[in-house]
Formats: structure tokens, C-alpha cells, sequence
């Protein structure tokens, strides 16, 4: 098979895009984008699409107790263990048409092409569709590929809640997808996922394939200020305790932990009430939230213990208490080296302007990874946009990360 | 009456104390203060006990149509224009003994002392109980003086509706409070209030009296700042559109119009709204409130001045788009020179320890002043605490300020 390693072989980018475009009408939205909430009746039809055309394209599907499906494509040696590729086709509320399903059916897209060309693997091929993996109906996200890796038990994932207080056990025996197989017992030989980026940068430096390298870390903090109510008029200014003025400068030494250190570590507040959140009050509690993002664990450490001794001082200087609680630390992921090699490889074979990027978004390969080699291939997407209706990806774009989907696969598949 | 102006005429501090803890018990709460909402039972009782008060110590009752209670003491000349006192007799859902309460049965208490004495007077002297100043069942604030003073008229005050929709007019007729005079045309000579001062001023400084110059003028902002929603985790610093960040500089920038004009000015950012308020996302859009008060209205402007333009600077360098309202301008008041001068030499003449202040609050005062001469006293509270149950002031500091109150009301009304 020189003839693949020499990039002449390609994905049929139009079937791509059309197939795309067919299962955007699954939960369409008046503003162009889609809304197919895990487990309805419109993620029930989504997979059902997916699943029809996968046999029409000669894969065996299995389900597991998740609802995670696993589409396999044979190969020709005795290891049964797939090299993988699969992302979710659930949405956001007002999601985009490209947000997992691309890395879907891109996966769907490299069996169909190996079927034109009657390419034959030595390790089969799968595609894989997550279950739940935006987290918008039941919380938290990524639970498919989680309980799949052993991060959340089948009871705990069967157990989460909707707001109606309806569980995914039920809503998965209700769509016909709780499935017969034990999340996890599937032997993974290598996971590839390819996503739009959901970021800025590839399409700011004109960048077709971003090479996904690993995954930021992540703290997670909850700041709660307290000072002291009085009366806005009465109270001269030395003799406030105001938690939200301690808290705006907080908030600004946040973003400084990620601005001194440029440019990868990020810093964002994304929460705030104040208490008793009325005009003429000075506000005796305020409560925030910090999410720290850094691909080091080091720098997100030194991040998260600077971010602490800001509030402190700032308590401190202005008479408040001050206490912040983390409630959530995700290590920094590295991919797997030889994974990551196959895409960069891949982007360079077909000469696609490429880039090494770190994702800043949690995905299903970052829990993948942690029960399999892994990597992730990333394409531009208009402005950075996505978890939006206006959500855009180019067909060109697409079919080139669908291509080095291919070339990964193949060379780990030993075509 | 040469005796008064030695001073050797003293109001009943024990009674007048008496008289606050009786009317306490009306609407007492588990931690020791007072909810007696305007235009309940509860209100309606403490009116009644007023008047029954005010009618056993030989006064006349009369109510306008805004539920306003004038209790006359008559005079010995042929002039009906009285020297009016009073405050208010509602408080706030969990508010004090003292706040209004004492301004009324300090007034009540001057009767009883003339009455003791059998001083008469020229004028005659009137002791008000003013309706709904808490603002906190039905808003605004001051809904009874403000439509005496012709600042609202009276369909606006009987139309004020509370959160289930009851109006003002409405309840007013069912307590039996919706009398027949009219607002306003009941001619007053002089008005004084008797008031805690609700701010730490006078206790820190250790004097008992503050003798009420005026009151701050105060401007009143609605900000929206405008940026762009984005994922916390793939969105670089350098490309966000941080609403938040940049409100956090915006309110450091409102308490700063307050801290370089010391220690006069204040600025207070009560209410903050972010959105999506999700941990996760870069706030699109966040709105607050300022409250900036000066004493002088020079001053508050420049300070509204310089928070525009540093709303507009930081808008332009963090690239996000800020819309800053006036939504109300209250200007300073200069309270009636002779009224201020005859409650210091009230105080001068009881050799109580005193200081000129300016209320940083609104008061009933506040809106008489625009139709009679005014003046007010303040004492001190502790801690400087008000509007909170536990709100307290001293059975000798309250007994001082009502010396004051009789001193600067006889010498109005040429007793």
C-alpha cells in the first residue's frame, strides 16, 4: 500500500459534506444550526441515520449499556482490537451542524472511501458514536466516553438526571440504544477524533490541520467574598467592607495568572452573583467562578497558587474574607506520540498547512486516552464560533481534516 | 419664655424611650426588630396607637388622601401655619425600633413635654406621620411626603402597586387611612426631623447631635457592557471580548470618582447581572448600577463625568461596546438656613458635643424642604447600622436629639 503513504488517496469531501448536511436536518434550526439533545427522540433518529448508512456500508453495529456505538469495519489479522475514530452526534441546545458530527461521519467517510478502493486493513476499523457528550440535557459532559474509560461508573452514568428529572437508563431503554455490550470491554488498538477546533487560532494563521497534542489542564474554583452590607449613602467610603469591589479586583488578577503567561494559559470568570444585589446596598457577598487552563501542570499549579495569594492580599487591603474552594482539577493530557505523529504526518503527506495545537476543550479522546493511544485532529471553524447556531466549517477544510483521518488510521491500522 | 432658650426645659427621655418600645411590640421580630410593611394591619395598628396617643394628649387628628397623619397642638396666633415634625411610622421587611419610629415619638413627645409645662405656643405645632417611606412594600421610597411636596401626584401615589399587584389607593381605603384632606394644601411654617443617622459619622466622632445641612445630591447609572460570548477553553486572552473583565475595571473605576474627592463623596456599585453566567463561557454581556452621591452638585457631576469617560477608555481598549443611562438625578438640598440654625443652637444651648453632617440618605425631610422651610437632626446608631433588626441607638442619645427637636421647634413657633 505505498501508494496511500504517497497521499494520492483521498475522501470523497462532496459525500462528506452531503452526509453532513442530511443529518443536520435531525433537530434543524430556524437560525441554521441544530438541536438534538442527548437521548430524544431526534438524537434517537440521528443514530438511527448513522447506523442505516454504516450497514449500507457493510459494518456490524454494536451498542453498549452506555449507548455508545461501535460501527466495525473487519480487518484482516487475528487481533480483534480496532484502530477507533468516533465523536457524539448529541448538541447543544442551539448548537452548530459540525460540533461532533463531523468526527462522526468523517469516521463513516474513511469506511466508505476504504469500500471504493476495496482497501483492506490488518486491524479493523470502527467508528464510534459517544453518548452525551455535550453535557446540556444531563450533566456532566463526555459521560459515554467516560464511563467507557472508567472515570464514572455504569450506575452513576445510568443514574444521571435531565431537568425533569428523567435518567439516561431510562431515556436509553426508551430510545431502543442501552445496549447489550459492558462499556470498556472493547479493545482499542488507537483512537483518532477529528473536531472542528472551536477556537480562533488555525484560522487565524491559515492553518488547514491543527496536530491536537494533548489537552489543557483545568482547575476549577468557586470564590466566595464577604463583607459587610450597609446603606450606599450613609457609608463613607474608609469604613466599607465591599465584596464586590474586592471582587472586581479578583476577578482582574485572574485573567492576570493567564496574561503573564501568554500565550497559551487562559483565565476566565464566568459567574458572578452578588448579594442582596440591590442598588443602594453595598453588596456583603459576592460569589464567583474561576476556570484556570493551562497545557502544563506546573503552570497551571503556579497559576491557581499566584490566582490564591491575589485574593488574600486583596482581602486583606480591603477588610473582606475571602475563601476559595477548587472543585474540580483535570490533569494535562499528553497524546499519544505515535498517534500524534501519524496526523502530523498525515497533514504534511498531503501538504496541508498545519500547526502542534493543544485543545482547550475537553473532548471524548481525552478520556479515551486514558484506556488507549490517542490523538486528535483539528479544522478551522469560522470566527472561532461554536456551541452557536452560526457554527461554520468549510467543505475544503473538512475534507482535508477527513483525510488525515484517513492517512492516521491507515498507518496505525497497517494497511 | 426666657427659660426655654437657657435650656432648662428638658423633654421625658424615659417616656419618649417608653413610647419606642411600646410601638416596637407591633410588628416585633425574633431578632429584636421591627417588619410593619406600609399599609398593613400591622401599620395600621401602629397608626392607631399614634393617634390614640396623639388625640389623648389633647390633639387634633387629621389624614389627607395619601394616608399622611397631621396631629395639631394648637396655637395662640391667628396664623394656621404650623411647626410641623414627624417621619414615619413603616419600616423595612426586617428593619429597626428606631429608623422613623423615633422621628415620629420624638415629635409626640414634644407635645407631651409643652403639655407638661403648659407652654403655649404661637404657631401651632403638628407632629406628621408620613405614608410608605421605606419604599418597601410599594416603591418608590417617600410616596406620601413626595406627593404632599408635589414631586408625585396623587393618582401616582394611589396607583403604586405592591408585588401582588395591591394598590396603594386600595389599601389605603381598607385601614382606613384614605382621608379627606388634600395633599399639600395644609400650609407648615417650619418642618423639622428627627432622625438616626444611619451612617457611623456621629459615634466615631463621639458627638451626640449632627445638625443635618443638607443632603447629597445623587446620580444614579444603569451600565450595559456589551462583548462577545466564547468558549472558555479554546478562546486565546488576546481574542477575547470579556464583558466581565472589563465591568470589573469599570466598577474599580466608579469607587475611584469617590476616593480622589475624600471623604465627602461616595460611590456604590449595588446590582451586577452577567451573562450566560456559565462557568464555562466568556461573558457576553454584563450589566450594572451605580450610585454616585456628592453633597455638592459641581462635584457629583464631575465624578458622573469622569465614570463615563473611564467607562469609554476601558470599553475601547478591551474592545467591548459600553452603553452608560442616567436613570435619576437627585440634586444636592440645602436644608432652610434659620432651621439649621436653631437646631445648633439647640444644640450649643444643651451643651451636647455636635457637628454640621449632610444626610447621605433620602428622608420625608428631603421633599418637605421643596415646600417649607426644613431642618434635621441627626443621632447616632450603632455601628452605624440600619435598616437590619438590630439597628440600635441609646435611651440618652434619643433623649438629646428630642431636647434639640423642642428647643428648634419652639423657637420657630415663638413660644
Amino acid at each position: 500500500m505505498t501508494s496511500i503513504t504517497k497521499h494520492n488517496l483521498s475522501v470523497d469531501g462532496r459525500r462528506l459534506w452531503d452526509s453532513l448536511m442530511e443529518m443536520a436536518k435531525i433537530g434543524a434550526t430556524q437560525k441554521g444550526g441544530n438541536c438534538r439533545l442527548a437521548l430524544t427522540d431526534l438524537d434517537r433518529e440521528g443514530r438511527d441515520l448513522f447506523v442505516r448508512w454504516c450497514e449500507e456500508a457493510g459494518c456490524t453495529v454494536e451498542v453498549d449499556a452506555m449507548g455508545n456505538i461501535f460501527a466495525r469495519r473487519p480487518g484482516t489479522g487475528s487481533d480483534g482490537a480496532a484502530v477507533v475514530t468516533g465523536s457524539h452526534l448529541d448538541t447543544q441546545p442551539t448548537g452548530g451542524k459540525f460540533d461532533g458530527v463531523y468526527g462522526v461521519l468523517a469516521g463513516l467517510e474513511v469506511v466508505r472511501t476504504l469500500n471504493d478502493h476495496g482497501i483492506e486493513t490488518e486491524a479493523p476499523i470502527e467508528v464510534a458514536v459517544w453518548t452525551n457528550e455535550e453535557g446540556s440535557r444531563f450533566a456532566p459532559a463526555m459521560v459515554g466516553s467516560g464511563v467507557f474509560a472508567g472515570v464514572f461508573d455504569l450506575a452513576y452514568g445510568h443514574g444521571r438526571t435531565d431537568s425533569d428529572g428523567v435518567t439516561m437508563g431510562e431515556e436509553l431503554s426508551r430510545i431502543g440504544y442501552k445496549g447489550p455490550l459492558t462499556p470498556g470491554e472493547r479493545a482499542i488498538k488507537a483512537y483518532f477524533e477529528a473536531h472542528i477546533e472551536q477556537g480562533p487560532i488555525l484560522e487565524a494563521e491559515e492553518k488547514t490541520i491543527g496536530v491536537v497534542t494533548g489537552a489543557q489542564g483545568q482547575r476549577w474554583f468557586e470564590v466566595t467574598v464577604t463583607g459587610a452590607e450597609s446603606h450606599a449613602g450613609t457609608t463613607p467610603m474608609d469604613r466599607r467592607r465591599d465584596a464586590l469591589q474586592g471582587a472586581a479586583r479578583m476577578i482582574a488578577a485572574a485573567r492576570e495568572t493567564a496574561l503573564s503567561r501568554a500565550p497559551n494559559a487562559v483565565a476566565t470568570v464566568g459567574v458572578i452573583q452578588s448579594s442582596p444585589n440591590s442598588r443602594n446596598t453595598i453588596p456583603g457577598r459576592v460569589f464567583f467562578t474561576v476556570d484556570l487552563r493551562n497545557p502544563a501542570d506546573e503552570g497551571l499549579s503556579a497559576m491557581a497558587e499566584e490566582f490564591r495569594s491575589a485574593c488574600a492580599a486583596i482581602a486583606e487591603e480591603e477588610g473582606l474574607e475571602c475563601a476559595v474552594e477548587e472543585i474540580w482539577h483535570f490533569a494535562p493530557i499528553a497524546f499519544d506520540a505515535a498517534c500524534v505523529g501519524a496526523v502530523r504526518q498525515g497533514a504534511e503527506g498531503y501538504g496541508y498547512g498545519h500547526r502542534d495545537i493543544v485543545s482547550g476543550a475537553g473532548h471524548d479522546a481525552c478520556y479515551v486516552n486514558a484506556v488507549a493511544p490517542t490523538g486528535m485532529i483539528f479544522v478551522p471553524c469560522e470566527d472561532g464560533i461554536s456551541h452557536n447556531e452560526i457554527e461554520s466549517a468549510t467543505p475544503e477544510d473538512l475534507e482535508a481534516g477527513c483525510n488525515v483521518l484517513l492517512h492516521a488510521m491507515l498507518e496505525r491500522a497497517r494497511a
